[in-house]
Order: C-alpha cells, then sequence, then structure tokens
C-alpha cells in the first residue's frame, strides 16, 4: 500500500525541472545545483494538534507543511526549487492524501518547485518538508547583520493567524458570535492560519538591501528576539505601527495587539534596513504587493522594548509560542 | 525550550565540513555542493513502535534515523555529506535527546557527515532524516539497469534484523528461551536491528560496476521486486545460497530463510552485475571486509522465484514488510 500512495503521489506532480535528474521512485533523488550558487535548506514538520487544529483539511495541511518551509527560504533570499516530502498517517487514507499532495502542489506550482521524493509511514499525522533553494554566495539574507540605527520592518500583517484559531476555538466565551462574524472577517483570518503565503518575491528583493532578516514564525518578540540575539543589539518597537488587518481589528479590537506581538503563524518577513534605504524600500515592497510596515528601530544593547507612538511603554502579552512550554 | 534542545543538539556537533557555509541556528543551513557534481538527497522516518520497538535506546533511535538515510544514500553509490534532522518528541527529554544525538553523531563522524540543520517539535516520537550526498554525473547507480544473465548479489547477511525483532518480543512461545540464549547469538541479533551499518564503502565501489542497486528495507523479496519491475525484468534466487549469519541459524534455524527473504530491516545493498564481472566483485567485496554473496540471477520476463540448489521450488513467505498492510 505504501508504494500505491507513492504512485499517486508522483502521478500528481509538481513543476518539471530540468535540474531534477530522477525524482520519486528510487532510493534517492538525483539533483543537479546551479553551478557557482549557494543551496538554502530548511526542514520543518508540522504535527496534528500542534501546527494545525484537529479536523483541518487535508487541502490546508499539504499547503501549510510547504508554505513554513518555503518562508524559511523567503527568510534567507533564496529561490525556492526542490522539496521532499515525509508523511506519517494513521491510515492509508487515499483521499486524505490526494487532498494533502493537491494542496502541496497547488502552492508548489505558484514557485516552480519539484516534489523530488518523499516517504510515507504508518503513524500518528506528521507532515514533515525539506525544502531547497538558491542563492549567490554572500547575498543570502541571515539573522546576524542588524546594526543600531538600522529601521525594522514587517511585511504584511501581524495577528491574523493567532486570531484565525481563535475563530476555531470553541471553548471561547464568544464562540457562537465569532461564528456569525459577517463581512468574511472570520474566513480571511482562517485563511490568514491555514494557507499562509510565503514571501518569497519580498526574501528575494531584500537580498543586498536587508542588514538582517528572519521569518515570524513563533510570533513577532520571539523571532525578532533571535534576530537581535543573533546580531548583537536590541530593539525599539511602536505598537501603534504593527501593522494590523481590517479583518483582525474588526473581530479582536481588544486583542489585535497582543496577538500581532506574540501569536505566531504570521509566515511574514521581519528584516531590518539602513535607515536611509527604509523609504525606497517601503515603496518597492509595497509596489511588489505585499508591502512592508517600519515597526521600529534597532538600538545598542539587548532586549526588546516596545512603546506607544507618544514613547509610553506598552505592556507585552508574556509569552510567544513555543513548541515545548516548560 | 525548542531553542534549548536546538542549542544542545548544535553543541553535541557532527563532522565540521568546508562546504558548510552556515549550519544550526538560522531560517535554513547554506551549503556549497562541489562542482560537476550531483547531489542524491533521500528522506526517511522512523515511528516508535512501527520502525523500532517501544522501549528502544535513544542512542539506537538515533543511530537508526540516520543508518537508514545512508543506506539509500549507499543504494545510490553517493558519498554521505550533510543530513537535517526533524525530532518530534513527546517531552521535552533532555537526556533522550543527548542519547539520540549521541547515536546519530556518532555513525555521522564515521562517514564525516555533518548536521546542517532540523526542527524540533511537540507530539508523538517520530525521527525524520534528510540526508545529502554526492556522485558524479552518470556514475549514480540506480533500480533501473538490470539486465537479463546479470548476476544478482546482496552485501552482508539477511534476516539478522527481524531474528532480533523476535528476540525482543514477549509474545513469542520461546521467549524465555531466547533470553537465555548463550554465546553472543541474541545480542548481535538484536545489535543489526537497532544498529544496521549502512553500506556506504560497498555502494561507492559498486558505481561504474553494478549494473542496478537497491537497498533491503523492506526485506529482499520486495525490494528485489523493486528492482526488477523498475528493470523490466525477473529474477531467479537460489534460497541455499542466501548469506546467513552463525547468530541467525543458532537461535532460528528453522526460520532462517524466511527472515532472510522477507525480514526487512537489513539495510544491505542487494545489487545486479554482469556475470562476467561476478568474480572479481566478489572479491573485491570480500576485501573490503562485507563480503557478497551471490544469490541468483536475472531472467527476461517478470516475477521472482525462489528454488534451492537442486533446482526445486521453495515456498515463499507470504508478506514482507509494508508499513501500510491492506
Amino acid at each position: 500500500m505504501e508504494f500505491d500512495l507513492i504512485e499517486l503521489i508522483r502521478k500528481r506532480g509538481t513543476a518539471a525541472r530540468d535540474d531534477v535528474l530522477l525524482g520519486i521512485g528510487d532510493d534517492a533523488a538525483l539533483l543537479r545545483p546551479p553551478p557557482e550558487h549557494v543551496l538554502a535548506v530548511a526542514v520543518d514538520t508540522l504535527v496534528e494538534g500542534v501546527h494545525f487544529p484537529v479536523g483541518t483539511a487535508a487541502f490546508d495541511i499539504g499547503w501549510k507543511a510547504l508554505a513554513v518551509n518555503l518562508s524559511d527560504l523567503a527568510a534567507m533570499g533564496a529561490t525556492p526549487a526542490w522539496a521532499l516530502l515525509s508523511l506519517t498517517l494513521p491510515h492509508a487514507d487515499r483521499r486524505f492524501v490526494e487532498g494533502l499532495i493537491d494542496g502541496f502542489a497547488t502552492l508548489a506550482g505558484q514557485h516552480r518547485l519539484a516534489l523530488v521524493g518523499g516517504d510515507t509511514t504508518r503513524g500518528p499525522l506528521n507532515v514533515s518538508v525539506t525544502a531547497h533553494g538558491f542563492v549567490l554566495p554572500g547575498q543570502a539574507l541571515q539573522r546576524v547583520g542588524a546594526k543600531a540605527g538600522d529601521a525594522i520592518f514587517v511585511t504584511g500583517t501581524l495577528g491574523d493567524a493567532a486570531a484565525g484559531l481563535c475563530c476555531l476555538d470553541r471553548e471561547r466565551a464568544d464562540a457562537d458570535q465569532l461564528m456569525g462574524a459577517s463581512g468574511g472577517s472570520r474566513g480571511k483570518l482562517i485563511d490568514a492560519l491555514n494557507r499562509p503565503q510565503p514571501r518569497v518575491a519580498a526574501g528575494n528583493f531584500l537580498r543586498g538591501v536587508a542588514s538582517a532578516c528572519i521569518d515570524v514564525s513563533d510570533g513577532l518578540l520571539a523571532d525578532l528576539g533571535h534576530l537581535c540575539t543573533a546580531s548583537g543589539v536590541g530593539a525599539e518597537i511602536d505598537a501603534d505601527a504593527l501593522p494590523l488587518s481590517s479583518a483582525l481589528l474588526t473581530l479582536f479590537d481588544a486583542e489585535a495587539r497582543d496577538f500581532a506581538l506574540a501569536g505566531g503563524d504570521d509566515y511574514e518577513l521581519c528584516f531590518t534596513v539602513p535607515a536611509d534605504r527604509a523609504g525606497e524600500v517601503s515603496s518597492n515592497l509595497s509596489r511588489m504587493g505585499c508591502g512592508a510596515a517600519r515597526i521600529g528601530r534597532i538600538v545598542s544593547g539587548e532586549g526588546l522594548r516596545v512603546h506607544d507612538t507618544e514613547g509610553r511603554p506598552v505592556r507585552c502579552p508574556k509569552t510567544s509560542w513555543e513548541h515545548f512550554r516548560t
């Protein structure tokens, strides 16, 4: 049966690429990296009930499993090329696999990415993707490199995915109210949770422009914190400058800022640029359609401080998303 | 806590390699493939209770998770270089992770392989490794290529891992007898199950020599079947020529042949060579220490036939190892 699943996955197919010499079906894939390029490789795993709610559609699981990896490549400024998929399933459920591969392949097609290999095993649902991309030597974005005075940006909007998760939470006191929300806000927030758009084009644009970059997967405070630690700097964030969607403000006005600071699962890029290039970066990313908000600045020292536009300190939500809470 | 685990993994370290430009700790690893080479990439996942018994030592889980992937690279004739490790754990158990990384790193060190990235998440125990190796274009071994008349070989011995699993099975009628077995046979069989030795050197030697190759993970009949299907040929196996260890014969005389034909988890290489090179291949692999037994020949047509040395048909065990039995 494993063999049938692999056949099913192979037949659904993804982008055809000249640099795939041998794809799914042997003991390993054979791939030809482009000359002179550096390979960027990331692996991220989704577990049911941890990274997506139980009952999430198979299509969305497949989409998200690839999206979170493309987001890692985007944060390095790399151009996606190949991926491998390791699928652990409780049952050999053909329809589920078809849906999952559909979601995976739909996003893969948008980025000309080829699924070149994988593994299917039996066990509690677990979806692990390894993604490969290319970048020229010296052009990759990293967490290290931010300097005091740099402007801090974030693409898109923050907090939508965390709000989307709340929309699915039947335990909330306002669950019925959220369920009946009009104007498509609820759907938009759940979409942000289930089908994040990896910022590949923005990451490519930021090569040679950003001084440091990270993707926001664990929440802005946590991930900007990682960037600052790697760069040996601190940061000041203007909470009033956080980019919030109208859907978020419509349904979660009181919690919106906390979601944006610590919500997690945003898969936006947080990056720094020298202050004198801030205007140019902002207008270019806006033209590219994803937009980027300037949310603060890098300072010497360490730690993150959050204030409002008048400079008053803002109380921060205590925790951000971590898979192992202690 | 996830961050601590990643730190722990990074500190334990593996081989230092010049071609790793950026290892664990950013959104993706940055790697420099060697010029003119093809990249061989495989992913394999181990699930508790499916690929290793509940209660297996952390060291052995880490070892095996890498070994099964190196076995895939060996089957392609590739030289291992880099790996990524995705670890899903029920609890952030520091001692368990240390043991697992120890096992992984011990085997990695034997093959100058660098652990360059990974992921830790919370959930039912699941260990997924993606391994990368290099091979010159046109030199990779594949499942396709076997021709009628070719000799079929297998490295090492078969059936030991399946017998090792039986040694751990308290439900067997002869469990007490196996537990008390003297002479180290029991330990050798359990070692074969828990710490398979990937045949990397043999795979490298077979480049330009073998007409087709596969690693035996699901059992000889299943995997040789895949090789034959890919090559469009059939095979005849001499059951009396199957290489059986003295440990296997000591403890499982009656079942030894079935274990060797269908047991699974052997991680030996099964390969084909033109008949006129069989002697040379045999003596070379014997000098390399792993040995290789000539177990049959490729025939035109399709299907596998198993006979004894007198040509009498041998009854085959019905099923071989598949993760999803139907």
